[in-house]
């Protein structure tokens, strides 16, 4: 069946790729973590990701008069996959894409969900806290790092964008799909379960006590990256918290964040890891 | 003098903002290597530059009505050191401005050039050899991370996006002002001087033969990073290149190109350097 913008389903899609679900908002689209993955590579994310772990697919549109082969073979594994599936025209698609030459592929997915006792941790274990990051590119940016990684898991405390961003799902290149997430209302709550789980704390900070490739880190060890402009929430900083700092050798004196995260990530990923 | 958006020095900020002198263009503005900077920690820069290193200011525009007292400092300051100032009124900035709620301060500078002849290099070195990016953020963040590590410069092979591009300036926090780079017209060029300075060469490949923290990395290290959806260009793959890889254990297989720079530099850089 075809379908125009008019459509309920192509309505959800601009509606999501709009924003609808802001933080603070109280749109039904916030409470489902609904986001659009658009494109082929995206789609083909999406597919394994609902094979491979029942990711909830709510529709897929497709549009046959720009589809290569390839990817209409996708979007009719999609359709087997999803709730509902539309056929769309050049135009419409045009009209939902968000980019020059759309290959003709949307998805509307649901985001999966964790809770700290889903979360299987083996003795070695490295997660990432995102405090208060504000640009959904950044915060993709992280989760793909994390997956590159093999990190365990995101913790987001203070959150500031969503990871159901359009924006996070393209910049994480899918990998949102499968990055284990738990998001804690608190830093306190954060600080509880990090505690009861045995993880050392580091806190990324220019103006830290010990310089990052110098520290052993322990078996489960947590880096805590804050916001951009503003840092990390001062809830962070306790006695049993060390500082940590990234030489800054030149003129301006930080780091993008995705790009100190990746720093502290891999040198922290290669004194726990089994590639050593 | 206040001027408005028909002004010629008005026009070119808004020519700049729009790309005028893309790649191939003959464009007098890319001849000029002239680029926008938006903002008061921008233009801080930018008069910091001009300061230590005779940085050309073609034009400072700034707003009375919005700045606040540190940035109309900023703004005289860098009106003594441009060839032009004008002032400008809050619907002029918010035409000329890129961003919401600007802080009324925009300046016109020409890049700095830097050629092989006039980059000093001592005995250790580490250089980034960016071939074919093609996105200016991916630019940008590649030449901040140059900065904070200390790296000697960048050289640009089969260019695809322009230094002078604003993006570039805005992710590069300033940092293209200081950072020095070289362009080469052919990769055959960029190997002549590297071999010529005795640089070992690292090719950053996820189907790389050594880990990239299992190297020692030769005394001047260039990193050779490539285009975002097709690699490193293959002139670069002699036999003396070294291919280098960062362990993704997750499900996508590669990261984001700037991540993988930073996590190469600081590594290199940590091996190298005057921290151990």
């Amino acid at each position: 069946m075809q379908i125009a913008t008019g459509h309920p389903a192509a309505k959800q899609v601009l509606g999501l790729l709009r924003g609808h679900g802001q933080p603070g908002s109280t749109d039904a689209l916030e409470e489902a973590e609904l986001t659009v993955a658009e494109g082929f590579w995206a789609c083909e994310a999406v597919r394994d990701a609902a094979r491979d772990r029942g990711l909830r697919v709510v529709s897929v549109l497709y549009c046959p008069q720009v589809l290569r082969p390839d990817g209409l073979e996708v979007a009719h594994q999609l359709a087997d996959l999803a709730e509902q599936a539309y056929e769309i025209s050049a135009k419409t698609l045009q009209r939902l894409a968000e980019r020059d030459r759309p290959d003709g592929l949307i998805a509307v997915v649901e985001l999966p969900t964790w809770t700290p006792g889903s979360l299987a941790l083996a003795e070695r274990a490295l997660v990432l806290v995102a405090d208060g990051i504000e640009q959904p590119g950044n915060l993709g940016t992280l989760i793909r790092t994390l997956d590159a990684c093999g990190a365990d898991a995101l913790v987001l405390t203070n959150p500031r964008t969503r990871r159901a961003n359009v924006k996070v799902f393209r910049a994480s290149h899918g990998t949102v799909l499968r990055v284990p997430c738990l998001s804690f209302a608190t830093v306190a709550d954060g600080q509880d379960w990090l505690d009861g789980a045995g993880f050392g704390v580091y806190l990324a900070d220019t103006e830290g006590a010990s310089r990052y490739s110098d520290l052993a880190y322990a078996d489960r060890t947590a880096l805590v990256l804050g916001n951009e402009r503003f840092g990390i929430d001062r809830a962070w900083y306790r006695e049993s918290a060390a500082r940590v700092f990234i030489p800054m050798l030149g003129v301006a004196d930080s780091l993008n964040v995705s790009i100190s995260a990746a720093v502290l990530l891999y040198e922290a990923r290669s004194k726990l890891a089994d590639w050593r």
